[in-house]
Order: C-alpha cells, then structure tokens, then sequence
C-alpha cells in the first residue's frame, strides 16, 4: 500500500468541502437537513452527486427505482464489481452525515485512486440508495431491498405518502426513473461506512467500529377499529374511541421496551387518526411500534408480550384491532472475509476499532442477503441522529474513511 | 291560536322533502353526510336555503362571518326579531339532522305562517350559523360565538383548517363573505330545535325534550414538547418522545372519565404529531381533551385531576407540556320565559315533553348570553349523532315542530 513511501490516504479537506456542500441542499428547521425523497432537494442533490461522479471519470446508471451506481471501471471488467455507498435522503428533521457521509466517502475513495491513478482489478461502484429513511416511502430502506430481491419493485412504485402521491410518479417527475435493472446482478462485496447514531465510539475514543450484527428488531403496524360517535353525549361504556385505543397500545410498548432497558427498546413514533376533529370520536387509528434488543429470542418475547397487551387494550378501549403489517432486520450476517479486511488495513494503518452491533437499520442488512457485506461506523458526537443538531468532526472521520480505503482496495484487487 | 277551527300546523311531508333534498348535498362514505364549513358542498347548501328563504319571501343577509339570516318582516319592523336556527354543516362522518333540523325547521315555520298567510308582530329570522361542528376550523361554534361577542372577528377569519387553509379566504372562496356586521343588534328571542343526541326521549318515548342547561364542560388543547432523535440507537432513558407523552395523557384523560361515570365522561378524539414518522422520535404533540359533568364542581374536580396526571405523564415520558389553550362551555342559562311559551304550546298542542340537560355544546350557549334563548331536542334513533348512520323519523319529530311554531309565534306576537 505503500506509494513511492507514503501511504495511500484520502483528502481529508476534500471529503469535508464535499459534505458540506451536500449541507447546503435542503435545509431543515434548524442547522440541519429536510431532504425528503424524489422532493426537489433531493434531486438538486442528486444532480449534483452525478455531477461529482462524472467530473471523477465515472459512467453513472439508474435503476428503475432511482439508485444510482458511478462505476469507475476495473482493469476485468467482466467481473463483479465492488460497492461503496449508503444513501442521500435525511429525515425531515434529519442531520448532514446520516448516510450521506458513506456515499461521499465513497466518492473520495474514486477521487483519491484518480490522484494516483491507480487502478484496480474489479470495478468500483458508488451506490445511493433511494429513499432510506422512510420519512415519505414506508418501509425505510426500500430500495436496497427491492434490489435484493426481497421487495417487489412494482410494490414500491405504487406506494403513496401521506399526501397520496405515488412513489413512480414522484420518481418520473424529478427525472431519476432510470432504465438500469433493479438488482440481479452479480457483486463482488459492498462496504457501507455509516455514522454510528449512538454515543459508544465518541465515549472510548475509538475512530472506527466494525459491526459484527444489529439489533433484532420486530416492527408492526396496528390498525384499530373503533366507531364514530358523538364526543358529548356518548357515555363512557358505549364509546369504542380508535384513539383510545391507540394511546394505550403506545403505552403498552414503551413499558414494554423499559421491562428490557438496557439494552433493550420499544417505539412508537407514528399514529394516524380518522377522522381526527374535535367532537367526534374516531373510527380509526394506526400506530406504528417496533421493539429492539441484541438477542433475537428477547425481542420476539417483547412482540409477543405486546400482542397480548394488544389484546388487552381493545377490551378496556372496547375497540378490535389487527396487525396490517410487520417486518424484522437486524439479523443479517455480515462477511467475515470482508470484516477481516478492514480489521487488517485499520491494524496497518494504526487504527484503533471496536466490534459492535447496530441498533439501526441500514441499508447494508439488505445488501448482506446479496453481496459479502460489511458495515463500518464512525464517531458522531453525542451519539445524536435523526436531530438536526446531528454533527461529526473531520479527524475522527478520516481514519474511517482510511481503512475503508484500504479495505476496498484490497478486495477490489483480489 | 286556531285558524279557522284549524289548529295550526306545519306541513311536515313538506319539511322532510326539504331534509330529504339537504340529506343529497354532500354525501359522506356511507349514508351520512360530510359537508364541512367553506368547502364547495358548504356553498351548495348555502344556496340552496338562499334560494328556499327568497321563494318563501325573505330577505337575506349575510354578516362577515357568513352566518345567514333570512328575515320574514314583522308589523313592527322597529322591534327585534326572533331568530330561530342552527347549522347546516356536519362532521366529516355525519348525519343528515344535527343541526340542519334546526334551520330547516325554521324555514318550515316560515313557510306555514306564508301558508296561512298570518302576520307576526316582530320579524322573524332563519339563522343559519358558519362552522357549529368544528369539524374543519377549531373552536366548534366559533361564529355564533363571535356574534355573542365571545370571539374576535378576525380571529375567526384568521383560523387555519389542517391543510394551511384560511377561514377568511375559503369564506371569500364560496361567495360568503357577507356586509352585514357580526352581532351587535337587538334580538328579542333565539330559539333552536336540535335532535337530542343522546338515547333518552326515544327510550321514553318522549317526543319533546326543554333542555334546561347543560353537562359543564371544560376542555384543553395540550401541547408537548419533546426531542428529535433515531428511534433506534436512542436508548429508553434518552428518549423524549412527545408522542408517548402524548398517549400517557390521552390515557389518563380516559381513567378520569370512567371515574365519574355516570354521568361524567371525557374525551380525546385528535391528536397532531411532528414529524410523525417512522424512525425518529416526535419532538411536538398536541392532544385536545375534554371533561364533562352535570355539575360544574365535578367537571373542575376532574380537570384538575387531569392537570396533575400531565405532570406526572411529563415525568414518566421525560418531555414537556403546556395548556395552549382551554375553554368552558354548558354552563349557560336559558331563558324561563321563553321555556315557558314552549311549556304551553307543549301542553296546549298535548305533547308530552321532559325537562333535560344538553351534553354537547350548541349555538345557543353563544346566544344565551346576548338574548333570550331556548333549547330544544327532538328524538333520534338510538341516540346515534356524528356517526352517518344517524337517524330520526317524521312523525317523532313533527310534534316538536309544531311546538317551537307555537312557542315562536307567541313570543314574535309579544
């Protein structure tokens, strides 16, 4: 790895210089980002990630759900190429690195090769993945799903968001339908750098975490059915209130999640209501709940502790209620092989690291169904995400960024 | 009051093909109605009863508010008229009659006495008030209050519907935005007919309810503040989630009812969360609830229980909270001498009636405090309302009818 001497290592500067620009495309509230999904921020981002891509020697393809793959060619071409990347959609309340820093120091990877011109013997992609937060499209992560091949790609054009508009014609209207495949496709490995979203790495001072595995998680969406009736002269034992019924379901999981602190979680962060006016009690609601914790058993334990509360709570609310929809992540199994990689490069480039699991989802837990897989986490201050004050600091970023460097190159170069 | 031998009375095939004609303007998913305030099945209705009132003789105006007034002259054109009235919107799941059976009624009383071509002494006026329900602009009942001076004008114009829509721009929408201004006139009497919405006239076979006050109702808009952040890493003693606050209170309003019940209740039918999506934590909630008793000591004993479960809620869910806003209603007193001519009419046209307490709020609690004002209730089917499977019949409902014609002609002959 050595170049006439010095060791091979990203513009610091550059990748920084890089971020914040991508800081300035849809701004939030506060200093954060709003760069919602197939919106017009997101494409000016877009716009500009392909920009980058192409001013760095790369050929860039869409797919037909609005990833975008920037190959910078292999000297064999017909092999598998190697993918870097992560996603460039926030929250609505979102910070500036949530994903965003893994697609970009994907792009610094291809920059910093081209300084040296050096080449490698598989092609390297840099991938953004479409709508991974899931703050317009549910379920989060989609399209790294549809291009595993465990979501339908019809499905997710046909989703709506809460306004009705659908996915596909979002994604026609801001011009990324693109003609390349969904998946199905041969790769090589994919390496997701990704801020770590939690306190560990920043509390021991270590730069780099290896994650071996997730949190088990188990997501539902309730509906609940209730009846319309007057808000006034109803008496209490007549009243099948949807909403009622919702509020102590969303209670039920929260005491569930604290029976399990620590390590374990429950959440409730999204409730729809019908018709949600004053006056009337509502006929319907929709809660969303999942439940975490790192030992599979546990958390299925916890998703079936709330289906009796679920139970429960419609007796005491007088409602009935079903579940419209469930979904689990976390256990997937990341590559060994890969994981060894990046342990070698950060030891040779005197990294220190942490084994760790991620208590989010991401888009590497699709790409492990797929692809050998590894998911590497960089400091964050505070542990904050999905904040607007979310916030990372350059020196405890590059080391990162280093081995994944290093760890891409030696792949690519099997 | 007999008219050739003739005891007078209303044509009441007449007043249901007239109910029957509203019941087709604004039709809701089933068989009700979903005719909100200021929309264009709002304006349809509107004309349609402008048109009614000119072909039976009226004079129309319309105040700043678009509350209408349809006015069939008296003798004395000096005095002040007697308004008899209520709404013609619904709730977006409502019936065919909560308060449009009041208004209609009034026409009907108009058109019996154009019949029998009687004179009355004082003008009569057919009201029709903008916005009862609340189902589209909050507070309900916001413009007869603002004629009875307890709201500012241009509050209520400046009210925003869910969707960022102003009151005073959706009124100019629909051709509303009438000259005459909001209250500040003479008004010898309000009388409004009202189907009960609740169980007990059917139940005893009772055609006729005087309601002599009303269930005291205090209610508040509860805001909650708590704090963005990734519902997964986050762990339980980190989190501040607004809608678990949120759901805590709406479940404590809920304990409070049941409490004192019978006869108290509460409610919470709407809730507002922000961001409200999968992912990350809301850092905003709002819940309205409210409380309701016979007596008013009762109601404030509940809602201070209330204001110390929302501290306690604070606690357990680490976030904040605030009273908006709050607001009393029911506490109103109606007028013994008008209750005194439905008394007689009652019992001189022989039916039965019952002396009751009204447990939802109407436009003649606004009315009651700048006239004279009456309440009175017809039965309904199963005391079912804000439901669209609401329900009344003809001949239960003519008798009440007849009542307030009586009652009206002798108060307007005063």
């Amino acid at each position: 790895m050595n170049e006439g001497g010095n060791v091979l290592h990203v513009d610091g500067e550059r990748l920084w210089s890089t971020l914040e620009r991508s800081g300035e495309i849809g701004p939030g509230r506060a200093q954060g980002l709003c760069r919602l999904p197939l919106t017009d921020a997101d494409r000016e981002m877009r716009d500009q990630f392909v920009d980058w891509c192409r001013e760095a020697g790369c050929t860039t393809s869409i797919d037909g759900l609005g990833n975008i793959f920037a190959r910078r060619p292999g000297e064999d071409e017909s092999l598998p190429p190697v993918l870097i990347g992560s996603h460039l959609d926030t929250q609505v309340a979102g910070g500036k690195y949530d994903g965003i820093l893994g697609v970009l120091a994907g792009l610094e990877l291809v920059r910093t090769l081209n300084d040296r011109a050096i080449t490698t013997r598989r092609a390297l992609e840099v991938v953004c993945w479409t709508n991974e937060e899931g703050a317009r499209f549910q379920p989060p992560m989609m399209c790294s799903a549809a291009f595993a091949g465990v979501l339908d790609v019809d499905w997710v054009l046909a989703c709506e968001d809460d306004d009705g508009l659908v996915f596909g014609d979002e994604l026609r209207r801001i011009g990324y339908d693109g003609s390349a495949p969904v998946g199905g496709r041969d790769i090589d490995a994919y390496f997701e750098l990704h801020i770590e979203q939690g306190p560990e790495l920043e509390a021991n001072g270590t730069p780099l975490g290896i994650v071996t595995g997730g949190y088990f998680t188990r997501g539902m969406v309730i509906e609940i059915t209730g009846e319309n009736a007057h808000s006034g002269p109803t008496p209490m034992d007549k009243r099948k209130n949807a909403l009622v019924g919702a509020a102590m379901m969303i209670v039920a999981a929260n005491d569930i999640g604290w029976q399990q602190h620590p390590p374990g979680k429950s959440t409730s962060t999204r409730i729809k209501v019908w018709p949600n006016k004053p006056g009337i009690l509502p006929d319907y609601a929709q809660v969303t709940v999942d439940f975490r914790h790192p030992e599979k058993d546990t958390t299925l334990a916890m998703e079936s502790v709330m289906k009796a509360a679920i139970e429960d709570c419609c007796k005491r609310a007088n409602v009935s209620a079903s579940i419209a929809q469930s979904w689990e992540f976390g256990n997937e199994v990341f590559d060994d092989e890969c994981a060894d990689l990046v342990r070698s490069a950060a030891t040779e480039l005197g990294v220190s690291y942490q084994e760790m699991l991620s208590q989010a989802g991401h888009d590497a837990y699709n790409m492990s169904r797929v692809a050998p897989t590894t998911l590497l986490f960089s400091p964050c201050k505070d542990g904050i995400s999905h904040n607007e004050s979310e916030d990372i600091e350059l020196e405890y970023t590059v080391p990162a960024v280093n081995v994944l460097l290093h760890a891409v190159l030696a792949r690519a170069n099997r």
